[in-house]
């Protein structure tokens, strides 16, 4: 008689079932939702989801996995761009997204102790009342635990640092289901290897993230928001030197291109801007601080032949701004219907950054395609929306191409593949160029080292 | 005929002179100044002294250390507080003290490039007509290489972070003489795991760090330091607790007990200060904001009994207040003539700072020896120095004993045993206590990973 033998990933649902219950899924829609994120890979079903609600659940799936071999991929919100939940070599994905209890919220100390399944929306519902907040903003729905594992950042970074930055301390499950905890409540500390640091950006390769110890910031007394408008993108990008190299202490500095202003003034209804290149700035600081400092970058601009510099402090005018900056995805890919849209991710030294952005500008006018260009521009770091229609195929493999220009142009300039979405499936092959074969040596040896039989997150980061 | 066989030892040394000539030394005066740092250690005579100059005699030097076994201890200025540089394996003493070249300063960028044996003084000197400066600075003659290594921090750390956070990457040869370089220019970066951070604090004990990019700042529009005083040390405490939760951005904000501030009155000839706990300040800004830091501190510190609140924008008088602070151990010690001391460096939570200091005073106060503390209190880390007798060998031993017990107190008040000094010989002990047996068999893992021959500064950090 013949049988087909089992295969080990049945016996780790079955296992699973055991004390998971009907939390284990293995549904064709809910595998559908976490067959990739907001990322254009092909989507690949995982044989099976697990919601999982406790650190213990977390170590007794990564036991099982670890035991039988199956790969394994946390699953947060799943707003990942470059492919990080897409579980390609199939197996368990784990949904992280139900522990979303806030452990401890510290005000003396301003530190906070979550799940990782918290967004940072809810974080900072729940922060309010107590006149602090999490700074760290990619924009997204994201959870916390998602933003840890992938380095996130986003608009507040240049002021408050990235997610590295503002974490103190993580709880682990690694891949054979042992529990670590890293770092602490200390603002500081010299007290062996940073493995925060180490886990922080390691994409879920290293272990799964189950508990994050976050810094947290006293809410400004004031805050101010300005957008000036600018002849062409080097005056925009040399008013951002002067202004770093000033030590003006801007909480967001934001650079849209003309095409990308143009997407915003139709999507998100933004009156009186024209489409020229555009800088948006948030000042945080008290009442007198902040005017000082929007005062002194007027001044820089004015020097670059910027102009309409309007700054508002009401909470209105500043919610509009940042809700039609953060829609700016949606607007580039609004521009063409129909079309979907791939998302660079450059930051090179900010020197540089007029020519990155200037000549992955005409690559893509040569190229005929459409892009936007947003940044972060106060840490060099930008994002050029490269519109493709989903229904042709070479279409897509020239946005890739251009794609592909855009980040050997970064790179030559001295920057990085990734400024804050990670490497996942999409930028594995510039690793190894950006740190060369001996230090992708040694990560693939850190690799080994934590996960020996590669069960967590197979296929993501390295090429193999 | 009976030889002594040849130590594996001299081997290396032979080679070595054929490459470095007469910069290897094995005299008796070279190697006792590299026996120990500023520690309370018993020195070890290295076998011998390499002096280098250059990335590839370093490389060269450990491929030769490591095809022979023999031990190699990276030595910068030698200000190191807990043994770091004491080789207690003996072999090499690889001194890179030498390698100052300050290879690039970018303005536009606000960063630079430079060899690890760069003092921090050497490179303010360097940057100040460019109007930039390198924030860090823990107080002694050390080199940046140095402070990479132990990851130090200092007075400016609660306004611009530690090293840390102000470095962008690395030139280091590992173990075999490999050369890797870690991250890049880019501000920031989501690209591959974090091996910079894994560096930073690895104590010399994964590879040796050959050069340095640092993060760069404008020095400030102005600046101004303020003195005020406090009926005891909770008050002082709670006025920066305070004053960190009101998002002040205060560039320095330091505390001094009663007794540190009768030693300093005494030693550095502060008049006008009583000998009672005292907070140190320093604000950086334009003029409008640091008037404005100032007064709304002076505000908080009045609220809670402060006195005397005296602010200089002068250089003159800042610089004797900086100056007296960094003279601070200096000053604790003269108290008794012939005496020396161990310099404690807990950090804990700032909600129990005051309850760190004040038992760990008491816990002095009983045993009956002379202690002072100053602190960088805006990160809840303080020093307290403990005198004793060089002479006495028991007395040396309470000593010793009253360090165990101020770091049991932290550790208890979910504090770290090392801030900003590191582990070195002295903190050993704790690191499984703090961390755990779990997360202390991971770093245990990755120092296998990186040093399978264990000849990288042995001995330090794990208790072997």
């Amino acid at each position: 008689m013949n049988t087909i033998p089992p295969r080990p990933v049945d016996a780790v649902i079955a296992s699973l079932r055991e004390f998971l219950g009907e939390r284990v899924s293995t549904t064709q829609a809910v595998r559908e939702q976490h067959s990739r994120g907001e990322d254009q890979t092909p989507p690949t079903l995982p044989d099976a989801v697990a919601f999982v609600e406790t650190t213990e659940e977390v170590s007794r799936a990564l036991a099982l996995c670890h035991q039988h071999g199956v790969p394994l991929v946390a699953f947060g919100a799943g707003t990942s761009l470059e492919g990080h939940v897409n579980p390609v070599r199939r197996g368990i994905s784990l949904d992280l997204s139900r522990m979303t209890n806030i452990l401890e919220v510290n005000a003396e100390d301003m530190d906070c102790l979550i799940e990782p399944g918290v967004t940072r929306q809810q974080l900072n519902d729940h922060l309010r009342d107590q006149g602090m907040f999490f700074p760290v903003d990619p924009g997204s729905h994201c959870t916390i635990g998602g933003m840890c594992a992938t380095r996130a950042s986003g608009t507040n970074a240049v002021r408050y640092g990235t997610i590295r930055e503002n974490v103190l301390g993580l709880e682990v499950v690694l891949a054979d289901g042992r529990v670590i905890h890293t770092g602490g409540r200390a603002r500081k500390a010299a007290n062996g290897y940073d493995l925060t640091r180490l886990l922080i950006g390691s994409e879920g390769t290293l272990g799964v993230i189950t508990r994050v110890r976050l810094r947290l910031h006293g809410i400004p007394e004031a805050m101010s928001s300005a957008v000036c408008q600018f002849p062409d993108l080097a005056a925009a990008v040399n008013t951002v030197i002067v202004t770093m190299q000033s030590g003006i202490p801007v909480a967001r500095i934001e650079l849209l291109d003309a095409d990308q202003v143009a997407a915003c003034v139709k999507y998100s209804k933004l009156e009186n801007l024209q489409p020229s290149p555009t800088l948006f700035l948030e000042f945080h600081g008290t009442p007198a601080a902040v005017k000082e400092q929007a005062e002194a970058v007027e001044a820089i601009a004015a020097d670059h032949g910027g102009e309409g510099f309007a700054w508002a402090t009401d909470a209105e005018s500043r919610n509009k701004l940042w809700k039609a900056r953060h829609d700016a995805y949606w607007a580039a890919i609004n521009l063409i219907p129909g079309y979907r849209g791939i998302t660079t991710d450059v930051c090179v030294p900010i020197s540089h950054l007029a020519e990155a952005i200037v000549g992955s500008k005409q690559e893509a006018l040569a190229s005929g395609l459409t892009t936007c260009i947003v940044g972060h521009v106060g840490d060099g770091n930008f994002h050029q929306v490269i519109l493709f229609d989903p229904n042709d195929a070479a279409g897509l493999e020239k946005a890739w191409e251009l794609d592909r220009k855009i980040v050997a142009r970064g790179l030559a300039l001295g920057g990085t593949c990734s400024g804050e979405h990670g490497i996942g499936l999409g930028k594995r092959e510039f690793l190894e160029v950006e740190h060369g074969a001996e230090a992708l040596a040694v990560m693939r040896g850190i690799k080994q080292q934590f996960d020996p039989k590669g069960i967590l997150n197979p296929g993501k980061m390295f090429r193999n």
